[in-house]
């Protein structure tokens, strides 16, 4: 359906270049689609009078536990790793967010990263042990954990390695999923760690805690004591149901926009200590290569990011028309304040709409709508979140590093659109 | 572990009776929790040491869709249905509420109510065709809806029949899932029905829709004009996924904080009207039988509500000393403003805490630390929300109706606790 209105009587005037349009309209402009299909009256009376198939005989019986449709059996987690035969435990799968709407993850599609798989492990005998700098080491179960007071939150989590191939010497033709699909967001329910580390009695002396985990990785990170006594909690549920095997079941830490492997999955023991422990995962990876070449530690807040989701690579354009460009922001710092999306490649922009609640360390979903013209064009998004902190530009960022350090990456996302509607990724 | 301190020096004195201490301390007194095993350095030290059998080899590959921990298999939905053999696809399963914690239900554990199953219905073949009293007939498919303008909130979904059983001669012994299970909550994203009624252009006479649904039972119900202009959408995602087969897929009217069943599933078609079109889905039930006898009908909003679900019924209280009360409030009419809670059977309550995000129309997580000096107590919860409306006691709410009516019912769940620690459920 072609709409023979004029563009500015709908939506005024475009905010911004390549037909960006004010955030305001964002529940306007629906004929502008070109999507609906009209139907005389009479036509809409017959189609509404004929059953579907569905109607004439009775639908499935109850289950105890619901699964997605089969039509969708599409939208999965992807899998990516490069570990050697036998060792297929190591790697990450990514959610796929290109795929997903609103803010929350189901917990069936959160991101994993493995380092040497998921242990399968009995609630009823794992334990976490509260020890070194303190009054009164501690030990609990998960049982006397239950009887602790708890909190809920929602907050994102994403891998320190999440977009590194943005800083591959060649833009990835890649999905958002491949590149940024190492980011997810929950609900978590658990107890403080600073209610527990005010019951064993912190040491005055002490600065840092370690944390390990009960895989076979004993993957261990270690974490401030600032942040331990702030808003750290040891998790122990997820979207309202006990945290599932992936993500740390019977229980991890959870350290509100830390990076991902910080976020101690499978939590044993957390050791109160007056220095980082250094251990493996936190000295061979998760640093960043400067250019004088010494590796920088302990970068632990995620910074300041987004990406657009809709439209992104992999999907192709209507034609012109009306679209909704959406996506996701978040930063470790605190709320998302503002994104801003450009479709000129950077030279102007326009304030992209957030859709509530915008909670801190949690990703916020942003929206714009925005009239194609069919002409190439280059889309971009860009958060800056509460602190003041603002997405950098791809050279920018890169310049702050070595050549081809890939953590962190946290530079603005570009997609072109071609006049075929074919979407790729470039570095702008 | 026996706490020696004296109560008021650590909480300060009781704000109601039987226990109930400030919310302001509701991070504090792990301590009395009585469950915590302490252990001297070395002992920790020598714990923390040995490896558990899960860390002496590699876990679990990746797998597409994650599922929770197969050492929770006891929490699942509740079957309930009075159905004759063979129409086992009539009735509904409940939310396990006082095995979750947090305000997201994960939707494999959503509550399902079914007029005739779960239909399968293929996404390409669907159409929602909108008609009536408009100036333009629309006829929609799920691709072109894809295109629309999306919004994203959370909220509960109730069944108009939750808690019913709550106004039964004698007070059910059956748990909180039992009783108060058909009620979820979801972030869901769709189109805003407003916009979809505006492209069709609404008859200024128009003051009615009905909603009917793709399933076998043709579900249907009507619902104001000044609702679908409001907050209404046709929601495509739950939880960040496609709605699920249970819940709608591909589509269902979102009306929140309406009666689940005017939600409706599966949806096909939306006529416009200016009259309720009376289905048998809002004449033979969902009504209220008054004292005269004469049914009121179209009751749509769900009143404020609150339900403890910890401690309830079906757990035992492990012996007198701290515990924290936690359990769900929320209003149909808007956001929770306070819940109040008491445990001498309402002669004197404590304002709880609220775990934010406090969302209209959402569940609200409510705690608060209480200490059990181990004599019988009733406890009970009582929201009051942002329009100023308070639940009622089960007296005050029986009262309105002829007796043994029990669509939307919404007084106060009471729970009495004995002196051996069993919880049973009582009407005060």
């Amino acid at each position: 359906m072609a709409d023979t209105r004029d563009l500015a009587q709908v939506f005024g005037e475009p905010v911004a270049g390549n037909g960006l349009l004010h955030r305001r309209f964002f529940l306007q402009g629906a004929a502008l689609a070109g999507a609906v299909a009209t139907a005389t009256a009479a036509r809409a009376e017959t189609i509404s009078a004929i059953s579907p198939p569905t109607m004439l005989k009775p639908g499935a019986a109850f289950n105890a536990y619901g699964m997605p449709s089969h039509w969708r059996e599409n939208i999965k987690r992807v899998l990516i790793t490069n570990a050697p035969p036998g060792r297929e435990v190591t790697g990450s799968s990514r959610t796929p967010l290109q795929m997903l709407e609103g803010m929350i993850t189901p917990a069936g599609l959160h991101y994993v990263r493995n380092h040497n798989g998921t242990p399968d492990i009995d609630p009823d005998k794992h334990e976490l042990t509260i020890f070194g700098m303190v009054k009164q080491p501690l030990v609990f179960s998960v049982d006397s954990l239950m009887r602790y007071p708890m909190t809920s939150a929602i907050h994102f989590m994403e891998c320190a390695g999440n977009s590194g191939a943005g800083n591959a010497p060649q833009p990835p033709q890649a999905t958002a999923a491949d590149i940024h699909g190492l980011l997810s967001c929950s609900e978590w329910t658990g107890v403080k760690l600073s209610t527990l580390l005010d019951e064993a009695g912190l040491d005055p002396k002490a600065t840092w805690i370690l944390a390990e985990g009960a895989d076979a990785a004993g993957m261990s990170r270690s974490c401030p004591v600032w942040k331990a006594m702030d808003d750290a909690m040891i998790a122990l549920y997820q979207n309202g149901e006990p945290i599932r095997p992936e993500q740390g079941f019977p229980m991890r830490l959870l350290l509100p926009g830390f990076e991902g492997n910080t976020n101690v999955k499978w939590v044993r023991k957390i050791k109160v200590t007056d220095t980082p422990t250094f251990t493996r995962d936190e000295t061979s990876r998760y640093t960043e290569l400067m250019p004088d070449g010494k590796a920088r530690q302990f970068m632990l807040q995620m910074e300041p990011k987004s990406v657009i989701l809709k439209p992104s690579f992999g999907m192709n354009m209507q034609g012109p028309g009306y679209y909704e460009i959406s996506g996701l922001a978040w930063s470790g710092l605190g709320r998302v304040r503002r994104v801003d999306v450009s479709a000129d490649g950077g030279k102007t922009w326009a304030e992209a709409a957030l859709s509530g609640p915008v909670l801190p360390k949690a990703t916020t979903r942003f929206r714009l709508p925005w009239m194609w013209n069919g002409q190439p064009v280059t889309l971009m998004s860009r958060t800056t979140d509460e602190k003041g902190v603002t997405q950098k530009t791809h050279a920018e960022w890169a310049a702050q590093y070595a050549p081809r350090q890939n953590f962190h990456f946290s530079a603005i996302q570009s997609w072109a659109i071609d006049a075929s509607g074919k979407v790729s990724n470039v570095y702008v």
